[in-house]
């Protein structure tokens, strides 16, 4: 199954034609050596995709990117920075966005709507943009075909690990290669995550096609985590082909074209579940499973509802099997449900069946919730739809951390 | 406006004709010594009505009162015990909570359907209902017309404070007295909190009119509270009147039924705060209130994504102004909203304007939120429409306090 792709290193490098690096210039109060701006370019001509956040308060970068992506036929980097989301910032912050592109087009040689601008950090202040301008164009001379990981951990925030990855796959023309880098760790939710994801790839795929194929990769990766159900006004996926593998365009349809996917899968799909593991105060990484729904639409709401509760992911914590908070979850999500008919599943163990406690014993349920990683199933028995969410526990450290800046 | 009710002694009692009392029969384990179940009575001939969870999956206590209260013309006692939900407990679980009701019926020589029953605790266990029956029955002829206190002891699961209020109130043919207890702390959420409310009153009402003016109050109070955004299974507001003070029957659309609303309001808004500020390991009493929506069901919704924001609530708890973190949540809570319009107030002191930062220093928001209690008010500036929620910060303790039975 898995032999049309194989993982290799470089990240965002490891697609043809892909320079990166970061420079410090003083966003990040806190960590005053870390770099805090990062870039990403493509040697040649490029298309670009991308996916945003879903709130309605949208982070001035994100609405410069949407129209940048829109407008221009061809986009050829990224500029993004952590420590500050210039979210609820005005037409100042909008003003600020687009000079952020401008610094870059200056460096780069380009015009500013071919660059894509993101932000992450507090809300609600305005960026330096005077003492940021001078290092994003000196940053555009100083990215290099090794500089992924300085990229991945320049916009880190509260993330306590880099996350990167790459994979080589195997279309019928040969190999094409997918690299990719996120950052997460508090506001984390579905549609999306407080997150930022950038890929890169060599392939050859039209703008058309490039949407299609990252946007289904997101809505079963990235739009399938939750951390603490809070929905970020800067969450931004953003993708870069540049065609330098060579090989002929990828069209919808083809067997290419679900390798492409799969590999690009695999790619998103490792970086969401890095930035659950890397979550705020985070000490287990759990999937919930829900089948035998009447729809999707229920699946995904009776999983959203198990994977949001509070009361349920304290019970995680403490390494308590208290399936009675997830059937009181299930019940409030408004579900159709019969409670006479749910069985739930702590890693294949059995702990409820037909709504009642399973003649399991407690303390083989409690050995289940102890591992680091495991899996909730819970199945309704009124259909076929089906649905998974990879979430958290809610520990003390998540709330110390989010008690201040 | 407050003169048509005073505030009294006497919770329960307070109505003439009420009886209440508490007794130890074993539930709750953590606790050896102290009352787990209560019984309060009307000496005569009453009508109740009820309020109960809308999660789907339901207590069995729920079932069998909502059953009881619908099909008897007449309703005498109320029975409660703590330590134990009775809720995911099948079959058998109804039929305790009918052995529960005709243990009572038999001590107060009663018809079991005339007897309505509450349980609140963990989930998914079933009641040690043979070593309850005797207690039950006994406690029938122990109740007492001083009980009140001890019945709202008896039902505190992890509430630190018993919550007990009364008012009389003035209807044009004389007084009538309205009593209540309640029990809170964790699961709590509107529609309705975890928690049990029961309330007396010696006004002459019929069973419609009670059910509709308890109905409204309810909406207004225990709907409007939220600790931790878990909807309980057991949920429950129930309601004796016996006619003891001898008003001529209370009519929808005369000024004395809006007498009578006032002061039962008081009563439901009264418990629902002490039930807030009572809320597992809460630090701050917060109200949320939305002006200025297109719509009411917009008001509640940017209100409750506001109150039950993780993000929003641990800030609270670190004395954090964040509030970007409330443009988040109003943004991803789905109402229309313009980001620009948005304007937002701690305790009357403007924090956002338009969208953006205010120009109060922060040190003056960061004393508003340094406060126990305060008020958040967000105005759309769309529309008319408002709405009310009354929350808590989250903290460590909640944590603490939910990791484990």
């Amino acid at each position: 199954m898995s032999s049309v792709f194989t993982e290799i290193s470089g990240g965002l490098n490891a697609p043809a034609g892909f320079l990166a690096g970061s420079i410090y210039c003083g966003i990040k109060a806190t960590n005053p050596d870390k770099p805090d701006i990062c870039m990403i370019v493509s040697e040649g001509p490029a298309v670009a995709a991308g996916t945003f956040t879903t709130n309605k308060v949208k982070a001035a970068p994100v609405r410069v990117s949407r129209a940048n992506l829109r407008w221009a036929d061809e986009v050829r980097a990224i500029v993004a920075n952590a420590g500050n989301a210039n979210a609820c910032t005005g037409i100042s912050g909008i003003e600020t966005a687009k000079r952020m592109t401008s610094a870059a087009a200056k460096g780069l040689g380009l015009k500013s709507r071919q660059i894509l601008v993101c932000s992450t950090g507090r809300i609600g202040v305005q960026l330096p943009i005077e003492k940021m301008e001078e290092s994003i164009t000196q940053l555009a001379s100083l990215v290099h075909p090794s500089g992924s990981s300085a990229a991945a951990e320049s916009i880190m925030t509260s993330d306590t690990v880099k996350k990167e990855i790459a994979v080589e796959v195997y279309l019928s023309s040969g190999p094409v290669r997918i690299g990719g880098i996120a950052k997460g760790a508090g506001m984390i939710d579905p549609n999306m995550a407080t997150m930022l994801c950038f890929i890169t790839t060599d392939a050859c795929v039209e703008k058309a096609e490039l949407q299609q194929v990252l946007s289904v990769s997101v809505e079963h990766s990235f739009n399938r985590i939750t951390v603490d159900g809070d929905m970020s006004t800067n969450d931004t996926v953003l993708m870069l082909a540049n065609g330098k593998a060579g090989n002929s365009p990828l069209r919808v349809g083809t067997a290419d074209f679900e390798v492409f996917q799969r590999g690009l899968d695999h790619v998103t799909l490792s970086l969401a579940k890095m930035i659950v593991e890397d979550g705020e105060g985070v000490t287990k990484f759990v999937e919930v499973h829900v089948n035998g729904a009447s729809s999707f639409s229920d699946a995904r709401r009776a999983a959203e509802a198990i994977a949001k509760s509070c009361l349920v992911k304290c019970a995680w914590f403490g390494e308590d099997p208290n399936w009675g908070r997830i059937m009181d979850a299930i019940g409030y999500s408004g579900v159709r449900m019969r409670e006479e008919l749910v069985d739930i599943y702590y890693d294949g163990i059995l702990a409820v069946k037909g709504g009642v406690a399973s003649s399991t014993p407690m303390q083989k349920l409690k050995q289940a919730v102890s591992h680091d990683r495991f899996r909730v199933i819970v199945n309704l028995n009124l259909g076929s739809a089906e649905y998974n969410v990879f979430t958290t526990d809610l520990s003390t450290d998540y709330v110390t951390l989010n008690m201040g800046e």
